[in-house]
């Protein structure tokens, strides 16, 4: 047995970490209740998540939340604790697990794959890391089928908001992150439209913890307008054929580049709550 | 420049490679003609291959068929001939790139969707590669939706006796290469029921290049007989979900493990006639 790490902020981190999924699921649920989509009978009813927890083995757990619904065709919010010790060939990788390969990780991450294609997805995910060194993490960017101008304007301004309440150099920074690690070097494309993506935020952790929260109201004040702009849109079939092929799209950047998904996958993680993230379907025509 | 590699089964290998093509597309166009699937008039017309050319910066190029159908949902046949210098960082993991970087490819590459969930999925490719070195290398594997005993044994059946033509001991270690080679760790399960996997197959390449010949033949008499055992047979809805799902293990695997792919899409490949393996649609519910 690896005696687990402690830190000041664990506790009040993945508090954070559990609120936030509470009040995101509720948020959706209520898109879904209050929402008619324009195929009127032809929609699914409302969803609601269904919470399934899961432990795994070498330390710790989370719970996935996965709703089917008719705004949400497949939203999953995943909240994980986990803990225990790197292989050598991860710990030096990892800042701080060098010498000492005990890790304690705490976070949620979260997909949206709207049913309407005029709906963005969107993905968004922060967390807590403690080695022999603590930072917050994490990121949100916005993958619509088709860019709306407005959208990306209103998603980027307001990610500029919340990171300019914490430090005025760091959105510059996050954004261009965000546009470097969203990549399909294959495709020669962008996944997505970006949004932010910061990592090893370490030298003020309290300021760390703020700005993590900060972009969780952000994010829970901001898409569901998203949402909402494009809702009630009708769809033809062919948006819902493109819609499958840029689906597509996403799940290669996932699978091929994704390193969550990759570290997950490779680390005995649950693949359950890793390939949570990929579409309900998607389409290589 | 770098000078093309010359070697003496070059130009019998590639037309070997180009003729089999000629013949699976005959073989496949012939079963889309004659078959009149169980859904009748809801049955997209019969398909017939495209053939698109693509070119390789760095030397050489492919000939991509594709083909949309009604027994057919997608299949590719891709033949490529390509030369070139290996990056340092590939050109160390590659027999006799070590010190002389360039290389000589040719293949052929088969990927099969049948839309009718009954009618297994199959994948063959086998390839001629010429570094400081020569070998020959290949397979064939099939990806049942729900595997089928008689399928299963036939499929092994056939291609043991292949392999049994050219050197009795080749089957039972092609055929483990293959149960390791087709392995998704993170489901804990293969990708389909096997086959057979083969590489660096240099001893005696006129050996090699015959068994390599006899592989395309055992395919070609064998796998039409398997799509005629299941194509008359109806569907319900469920198993088309059901399908969908399994075409999701194999984008996973092809995406996250195969090497082929990773190789292709890392050495700056054609994405689409690396990608033409995909399958037409794919869901994760």
């Amino acid at each position: 047995m690896t005696e687990p790490l402690t830190g000041r902020l664990q506790a009040p981190a993945r508090a954070w970490f559990e609120t936030l999924r509470d009040r995101i699921c509720a948020a959706f649920e209520a898109l879904e209740r209050e929402n008619r989509p324009p195929d009127g009978d032809a929609a699914p009813p409302a969803g609601r998540f269904e919470r399934r927890p899961w432990t795994r083995e070498g330390g710790g757990g989370g719970v996935m939340a996965l709703m089917r619904g008719r705004v949400f065709e497949k939203a999953g919010v995943n909240v994980s604790t986990v803990w225990g010790a790197f292989s050598p060939e991860f710990a030096s990788r990892i800042p701080g697990a060098e010498a000492d390969p005990r890790f304690w990780a705490s976070g949620i991450s979260l997909v949206a794959h709207p049913r309407n294609p005029h709906v963005p997805p969107v993905h968004m995910n922060t967390r807590h890391i403690i080695t022999a060194k603590a930072w917050f993490g994490g990121g949100a960017d916005l993958n619509p089928i088709r860019p709306d101008d407005e959208d990306t304007a209103l998603f980027h301004r307001e990610l500029k908001a919340a990171c300019d309440r914490h430090d005025p150099q760091w959105h510059a920074r996050f954004k261009a992150w965000a546009d470097e690690y969203f990549w399909l070097p294959h495709r020669g494309e962008h996944r997505g439209v970006g949004g932010i993506f910061y990592d090893y935020l370490e030298d003020d952790l309290d300021q760390a913890f703020a700005f993590t929260r900060d972009l969780g109201e952000t994010f829970l004040g901001l898409y569901p307008r998203l949402v909402g702009r494009h809702m009630d849109r009708p769809w033809t079939a062919d948006d819902r054929a493109f819609q499958s092929v840029r689906r597509g799209r996403y799940v290669e950047f996932n699978l091929l580049y994704d390193r969550g998904t990759q570290f997950g996958l490779r680390t005995g993680g649950n693949p359950e709550a890793i390939l949570m993230s990929l579409p309900p379907e998607a389409a290589w025509p």
